[in-house]
């Protein structure tokens, strides 16, 4: 739902028009088996003007991959928006995109925004200029009617909010760390605990590949 | 989101496994150009626990499709929920699965409830007995966590919730007809009044078999 979520919102903004992008046209398989095909590759895919980058399991993998990475930081010069949900924020920290820059992320992640030079900010959107991020997959159903709002003007935004019913009612209130009870929130870390514990050795790699070189430009 | 928000609920409940079902593997193309591969068909599918019927604008054509149709009559007999998000209800008025039963819908679909049968409930999710119903779209993410719970328990439930960081803050109050300004809601039933008005129509021949079966049975 990090991608699925903002496709739903942004999909509807009047003339838009949508590329899912890979190294290659097949299909992409998510944690759960869920796939998805692209429409375009890498190298094949036109500037944009928002770029969406999801998080999600897959996203450590990626933090290391050239052509991911230079996929995203070209792309984010030449864009009015990026958008990053949940971990998605952890890529655009390795693109470079986040120094000095507010951001937020999933809540497993949040310490990590530092170590990639990111000035986090505890909300479930934060707009920094062009850097939009969320905080967990869900969030990103806000910052896409935040963005919709910034592209088109309220009055749209509000027009898909209501076409998609956007009136929530979460039947428990354990959606963040602090409101979930200790037992919730302990599970959740848990089943997160493996994942957060590499992005950590990652965000630790970042964080000394960022030093050296802010060392070089003396 | 009608399919892909409840996938990333219930996918994360622990033991399950998921089938995407169409009638043949070919990709699933949305409204708005995403695909989505299936990985069974109609015909192969093992019976499921929990039948999720997601709605939106290819739901119409859907109506009077008899290898869906028959497809949803016979998982559902076998089933221990039948789920419908948004105007995934009308598909399951039209197997007949709502007669009688209390039920919910995406708000522009609401008033045909009656002409399958059903109780309209106006809430955003409705359960009575097995079946399940969400109203529009983002009202999946809801309903599925309520079946989360069902399933497993509110703990389960609630490990997910904050796993996904559900705590919503939309930023406008525009997500129902009545808390949106009259324009923004003029606007989004105008979008919707064609469909709308061709589900009308099919309603009020679905409604004209129902009673024509109860006079058949006396």
């Amino acid at each position: 739902m990090d991608f699925t979520g903002p496709f739903e919102v942004l999909s509807r903004v009047p003339g838009s028009h949508f590329h899912v992008v890979w190294k290659d046209m097949a299909p992409i398989t998510d944690i759960k088996g869920l796939r998805l095909l692209p429409d375009t590759t890498l190298e094949a895919c036109p500037q944009l003007d928002v770029l969406i980058v999801p998080g999600g399991f897959g996203q450590e993998e990626l933090m290391d991959d050239d052509a991911v990475i230079s996929f995203l930081r070209k792309q984010a010069a030449g864009s009015r928006f990026v958008f990053s949900v949940c971990t998605g924020a952890l890529l655009c920290g390795a693109a470079g995109l986040l120094n000095g820059v507010k951001a937020t992320t999933h809540w497993s992640a949040f310490h990590l925004l530092p170590y990639f030079g990111a000035v986090p900010v505890d909300r479930r959107v934060v707009v920094d200029g062009k850097i939009v991020s969320a905080a967990g997959v869900t969030s990103g159903i806000e910052g896409a009617l935040q963005l919709a709002a910034m592209l088109c003007g309220d009055t749209v935004a509000q027009v898909i909010q209501l076409s998609v019913q956007y009136a929530p009612e979460p039947p428990f209130s354990s959606g963040t760390p602090a409101t979930a009870p200790s037992e919730v929130f302990d599970s959740a870390r848990e089943l997160a605990s493996l994942i957060t514990a590499r992005r950590l050795e990652t965000a630790k790699r970042f964080a000394a590949k960022l030093a050296d070189l802010k060392i070089d430009r003396g």
